[in-house]
């Protein structure tokens, strides 16, 4: 079941602007209704918040504790975009960043592929392609 | 014959904003001047209407029934223009997006390819090259 | 010798925007200075004229003639230039399109590869790239 | 309905050793356990019997011939494995080639993509990894 | 946890000579020291046994099973040599095959990616490279 | 037409083995029976003739040459098999190599593609797979 | 150990705007908190102070100072975000340019692979990607 | 020694807008400081001035003509940056055209890979990106 | 300093053939003449030794001590060739395997990138190839 | 002019078998029929002689003589051919190897690539291949 409480955060480390990415090449949920695994790789993009706000001192996900969350999907039955909104959810709230982004990219289904993007805040245009 | 009544549709899963990409790898059509199949790719981005719109009730396509509805070309006498532009008003019946952006990518015919894009709405600016 | 004539075209299929790209992968022309032959890549692109229009009466040139059109320049002694330009001229006579770009990619010569990119009214920016 | 009447040969040209290779990127039948469309690509190698002999009268497939009747197979509903063994057959009994090999790849289901390969006679060591 | 009783088969459709690749681009299993989700690719090349002999009753494996076969692995911690070496003792019972291979391709752990090859029977030359 | 004429030589430049390819990407001929362009690239490889010997004296087709004689299909009407043969004909009376070996690989016609490969004398084992 | 005094720098050669971009395949840091190895790529784009202006007349890092500054972190134990910051911080001291960028990407991890973007001053919209 | 006097050009052959690129993959010069070569790849873009202007008569540089001055280099014991600025100068001054975009890639030195992009006039945004 | 005493070890699991092959892609160690560092993928295949002989028991080497064994490279100044050679004489030291084979593949110096392959046993020919 | 005396050698490393491959990226010499630059790419493998060998004294060329030594042909008029062998020639007497491999890849002159290969002694057959 994904557990948010598995994800760690640390300080941001500056209070110039990071862009931080991280791709996550092996995901597997399950489908909800066939039941059987789906795969995907899961991108993860921010800007942290300043380390000297509240939100600042929990800036930045902790890697090692963002894969044991990732982990955590293995065995849930849910939807593409239900993955994505969940994801989002939970790390905003862990890091409440200035923004942040999040794109899962599914390997196809009955000769069928599909992205699904989730935007928190001002993302700056240069991200908002898939 | 292309049969909108095999689209089915469920409710956008939040009131955050999400864009939905699905890239049916494996089209195909007759020419309808030859006779020859013509083969393509299909790709389709949305962002679905609201949760408690109106239009939000059916704001996403569902997977399998996509599927189905394109294979309801297999055996239809249809030009490559034409293809996009029904795709484009069939799901935009169907789901009334925000937006909604339809390409279609052929393999070539006596050494042309081509690529059809059709828009709907105010498809953002980082959709909209090919 | 460029033919024009063999052009022909048919009417806008819909009075929503399209954009349509066509591929020629396979385009010889002959090098004026030389003599010898070369070879490229020509990509056209425009939006159509509104079918209700006198300029959508004509508004999609039709493929088949497209490569006729292209295969008339085989012996023609032309810079790369005047064929970009030329193609230009032709289509937009034949369709009046909104816009129009017309690019050709022509392999190497003495070590050197040359792009050439010719536009037609308000080419949008997502294709101003080459 | 596959239909080898639809093949035509020609006599092949020299009677010195050829190998030729045709590789159809749009193949296209039906799974006869869930009616759903299969896409393949067929890919035929073989070396003509000699012009001088009996089977070399009809020797090389033409190429138009070999494209109608690959289109014959797209309302079949067919295994992979009978796909690849037809096509073998077919072409043996046309052309009477010195060696035959039908390789065909189709793209994946459920997320298995897979390859049949089917020799005649004794093709050569450098075509028999897939 | 494998189960060999979800692999069903089909007999063999011809008595000439065929080669069958099937690749599962999605599996994953569990490493048994770690708990840590492995993900890979599995692949399997085989000659099935002729369709007159008693193996050939079962010669062909069916690829839906296959599937759920594979997925049975899921939850299984299993070491990357025992995964190889237990797919192939299965198919190898299931089909009793004139040969057999069964290739995993492991995704990196700690900057060291894998690959294990396991062959039943007289592997053709030409198969034996991973 | 082709034109053996154009073509030229120089001496073996040592008594010690070499093998020697060209590529030639930009290749054109016409087809015979539709009297369109057909569009491909040349390989030729071959192991010259010992210097001290007859045959040595013209051992190596001298690359410019070689230009121009290929430049001599453009205008021919001439099937790939038999440009494949022509080719290796027109060579081996040039250079009376060891070995030789001309493959044509050409563009599809109709989503078919085609590689002919003509070989002369004793082509060693790894020049043999297309 | 970071060592900035290892940079050196020269005059900006031009008074008209340049943009230069520095790419180090081979970094390596080491993990503050498993003591193991990181491998990764830092990317530096930057434009230089005029050369007329106090900044300029170290606008430009010299190359091999650059190498050997980049080494200098081999035995570092430091985060990604730190390794970012740090080179920025120490690049923009030495060259004080009129914008500058640092991209910073890292090999996978428990398959997670991360890429860190830091700026300075106002880079241009095309640069903002990563 | 660069050598802009080997630099012709032709009158831009139409009023309307064109864009022209032209790569030249094989650039090489000498390194000042070690006395060793530097090979990179030059990528020329620009809008030619209007033909009916003074510095349209010399709008377009001529393609062999660049070749010659472009090994001009072949020589010359010079930095990246300045090969760079170089180029647009000459070239500026020989065409003086709308804009203009020099763009030189370098193969790495230790494990470091260089790009250089000098801009003149108003480059359009879709080429600021290197 | 490459330390051996950091390899383990387990049993062949089956004593039916397998191959193995890991792929490290971060390695590095020191030039033994400049100081500076090199960096490197190194990829180990081998046969393992049967279960039930005396070598069996050691048959495969244990990858987190493969990782831990090659990171003791790092500040080891080494040529190339030794590098292979050593990690060759340590692994056949723990494995005894029936055929085992290191290629070490290093990224360029001074424009010059190398391979060093060393064997050891009755490699398959399939595996002889860089 | 190419200077074999530039070439410097160190003792085989070991007395079991190595294979060593360079690859110089950046090769560049000089038509001398047309006086333009040719580029191109060397590769060179080879097996050492054994280290207690009189010949394996100087068994292993060493990687910044042969870079030097490759730079040598920089304005040479030398054909392709001859460059190949000169280098067989110069590194044969300078190694006395079991067996040695000179592969040149040339970039294209009009619409023309050459390989040119030259072997020495009995290399093995998996390096046949160009």
């Amino acid at each position: 079941m994904p557990d948010p409480s598995l994800l760690e955060a640390f300080q941001t480390p500056t209070d110039q602007p990071l862009v931080i990415e991280h791709v996550a090449e092996e995901f597997t949920s399950v489908c909800p209704v066939t039941g059987h695994p789906d795969f995907g790789e899961v991108t993860l993009r921010f800007q942290p918040a300043p380390p000297d706000s509240e939100a600042g001192k929990t800036g930045c996900v902790e890697l090692k504790s963002l894969k044991l969350y990732l982990q955590s999907f293995r065995d849930e039955g849910i939807y593409y975009e239900a993955v994505t909104h969940r994801i989002r959810h939970d790390l905003v709230g862990l890091m409440r960043p200035t923004w942040l982004q999040i794109i899962t990219d599914w390997r196809g289904r009955g000769g069928i592929r599909s992205v699904v993007r989730a935007d928190y805040g001002d993302v700056p245009g240069e991200y908002r392609g898939i």
